[in-house]
């Protein structure tokens, strides 16, 4: 038996992280094995290009370099914790994966969609999410809320300007109408505890319609 | 005026390293403004990922994952280095560049000569050598040079079996087949002063034609 693969993406303080845990615990309450991941995920090789992509003194970076990069973390990634999950039969809900690219590079940074696609494709092969959950929240609540929590630390992404934030989010919106069957939209601009009801009943539901 | 851009491949142990340099000099004797490179090039972001490529410890490394690095360290020195000599009109002679990952990665990792060629365009963009010498050698003979070579430091890709080198030798006849006008083929199997000899008179014969 195959596994399903579940994407959260979104801009910054969407709320997507926290509640991609309590999710996990939601399903493993059923009964589901779940495997919550997010890039790097703890793989060594992954961890290190990471490190290289988010080091603030790395200003010389060109958007291409950042973008392979990107993809190369992902491949490893992939290869070491998210496929053997998938073999196990496991319920994989990951953080972040190609669409956060293709928002941050392939649009935010000017490269493009399908550029930045092809480059993720060899990356990923066949491998896309079965399913990816939009939080949709505008970039100023979002970083309203990224201020109110002090405890996350920051990197150099979170310094982009709100103009940035803004092009991203356009992204998002381009990537639902590229692949309207595969990414649907949750309104993160409600309480935690709303957020929380709505993912879980409806991937609960997602999930049954697939077994 | 926009400079020229020659790159030296062949596999291991065929001797373009130390005619690069020989072949600088010569060109610098005759008034050429010369800049002579190998990836990363001394550029602090392809240093650092250059040296997740080749640490032997990373045995989990995915075939795809060194692709992608391969191209984003090329990216970076590309941009920082080669480029603005290239601006300002020099003669930029690189070891080892596009067609590497070609031969290493495309064909004797087996991810595809075609595919591995699509993430190294995302790469260099329209920035292919202007000519590429090939040093051609047998692996035998190539690596025969390297173990009485005793000064140069072995790295992961030396270590590997020597089918692996006739596939790469395999992989460059190939290569020299998809880019019959830009590669051209160097007997390296003569003594050392022969073959800078041959690669000089060429080289200033080329560059002659070119300006």
């Amino acid at each position: 038996m195959k596994g399903l693969f579940i994407t959260f993406e979104g801009g910054e303080g969407a709320g997507k992280s926290s509640i991609l845990k309590k999710l996990a615990e939601n399903l493993e309450d059923e009964g589901y094995d779940v495997l919550t991941t997010r890039e790097p995920g703890g793989i060594d090789i992954a961890e290190k290009i990471r490190h290289i992509i988010l080091d603030p003194s790395h200003t010389a970076m060109d958007g291409r370099t950042e973008a392979l990069l990107y993809a190369a973390a992902r491949r490893q990634h992939l290869v070491e914790k998210v496929l053997p999950a998938l073999d196990e039969g496991k319920i994989v809900l990951c953080d972040r994966f190609v669409d956060s690219s293709l928002a941050y590079q392939g649009y935010a940074r000017g490269l493009g969609i399908d550029e930045v696609y092809e480059i993720n494709k060899f990356a990923i092969e066949d491998c896309m999410p079965d399913t990816t959950l939009f939080f949709d929240i505008t970039p100023e609540r979002g970083l309203e809320r990224i201020e109110q929590n002090k405890g996350r630390e920051q990197n150099r992404l979170d310094l982009e300007n709100l103009q940035f934030h803004h092009t991203v989010y356009e992204a998002y919106q381009k990537l639902l109408k590229k692949f309207p069957d595969r990414i649907s939209v949750v309104n993160a601009d409600q309480s935690f505890d709303d957020v929380l009801e709505d993912v879980t009943t409806r991937m609960k539901q997602w999930i049954h319609s697939r077994s």
